[in-house]
């Protein structure tokens, strides 16, 4: 039989998973995709994922591909596995691409959601979602900040240390710190994103809106090229993957 | 000792609970703040709440009044109670009112929303406080239908069978239907509300959404006078207690 290679949108409420990828002590998204397509389609399927998000890390549109054997067209796979899935994942679309297409070896786009909800206490329905903090965070100082680290950089002070990655540098193309209601939302939009880069950059954000750091500090963080100059890495509930684009 | 009376505005993520009113078959909001004020204030406490919401219903501002001998300021209790609670109640305030204040027996405005995510497929993220449907939805019907509701009117229709209410009549002051990108959001503000009211009156604009009922069949619905008049009672997970005025 013809392989085809299938391309799923995923969504996922990150809350009760150990991330996306596989590992021993504890359930993630990679294998109950696995785990659910096998059993849709009869064969041993195994994704690759775009993004490999942390534990607790939510998505709106994570990207994930397969190669599958079933004639089931690939625009009906979305509403079968629907089905077979847990209902804190939901495949939003799926379709055919090309046999040679690699979500991770090809040019896109990543935006992501870091949402912090500003109150004298928290709010139980915004809990899983959004980083609950007391603290006052003046939003002017936060935007001045997040415009110097919009563009070409080197994020080494940004990356997890025991990151394995080759370059460390990356383009923001845009940074933006939006007021919605008492909740703060840092969007971000790059090319690629370094190991925890979203959250520590989230971390030092919030540090300077707390002013314990100046906005003008980014370049000397920038500089560093070491995890230590930046701020704490925000929690990981507060983070969603928004969406991918590719170029290709 | 003196006693105080103390007015708690409670916020709470309905998912887990088998709503506010004490019971045999499930943890309720009322049993844990029973439970974590007495603890805290070293006497049994028992709380009276103002709404009894279902189980699954969220609040952001529930109202609850209990009496007590500790001397603790009744502005601190929020802060101390907040560290004994589950995660999903927390107190947002806490104030002393006069001794014979009760938040049932006072004039006061009730705002709830109901909230629909309209998409193809559910969206992880968004399932414990919205209704997902796939079915279009004509807002400018719904729109047409909710000011037929508006005002002061005999209720019985919308009320759940079974229902002990003295009499049916209210006042609902506004009913929007508001579109918040993907969402439809339902907010109705009233002087009170029948069982189930606010969860039937969005189960019918739905029906009207999807052209099943015309938009003036809400006129003989009122009139009817018969629950088997209405739509159906919309789940529970869509509806948030939103904010309690009292005007006494």
């Amino acid at each position: 039989m013809e392989k085809q290679r299938v391309r799923l949108t995923v969504a996922y409420d990150g809350t009760n998973y150990h991330g996306w990828q596989l590992q021993d002590n504890g359930i993630t998204i990679e294998e109950e995709l696995n785990r659910c397509l096998s059993g849709l389609l009869g064969e041993t399927i195994r994704v690759i994922g775009a993004s490999r998000t942390d534990s607790g890390v939510h998505a709106l549109g994570n990207v994930a591909v397969f190669d599958t054997e079933s004639p089931m067209p690939a625009g009906k796979i979305s509403y079968a596995l629907n089905q077979r899935l847990p209902e804190d994942i939901r495949i939003q679309k799926s379709e055919a691409v090309s046999p040679d297409w690699h979500p991770r070896h090809c040019e896109s786009r990543k935006t992501y959601e870091y949402r912090i909800y500003r109150a004298e206490f928290p709010m139980p329905v915004k809990r899983l979602y959004s980083y609950f903090t007391y603290n006052a965070l003046d939003v002017g100082r936060m935007r001045e900040a997040a415009a110097y680290l919009e563009g070409e950089h080197d994020f080494k002070s940004f990356c997890q240390t025991g990151s394995q990655a080759e370059s460390t540098v990356r383009t923001i193309y845009t940074l933006w710190v939006e007021e919605q209601g008492q909740d703060l939302v840092i969007r971000v939009c790059g090319s690629g994103f370094l190991y925890n880069m979203v959250r520590i950059i989230a971390g030092t954000l919030m540090e300077v809106g707390q002013g314990k750091r100046e906005p003008e500090s980014m370049q000397d963080i920038l500089k560093a090229r070491d995890r230590a100059s930046a701020g704490p890495t925000a929690p990981a509930h507060g983070l969603t993957l928004i969406r991918y684009e590719f170029f290709s």
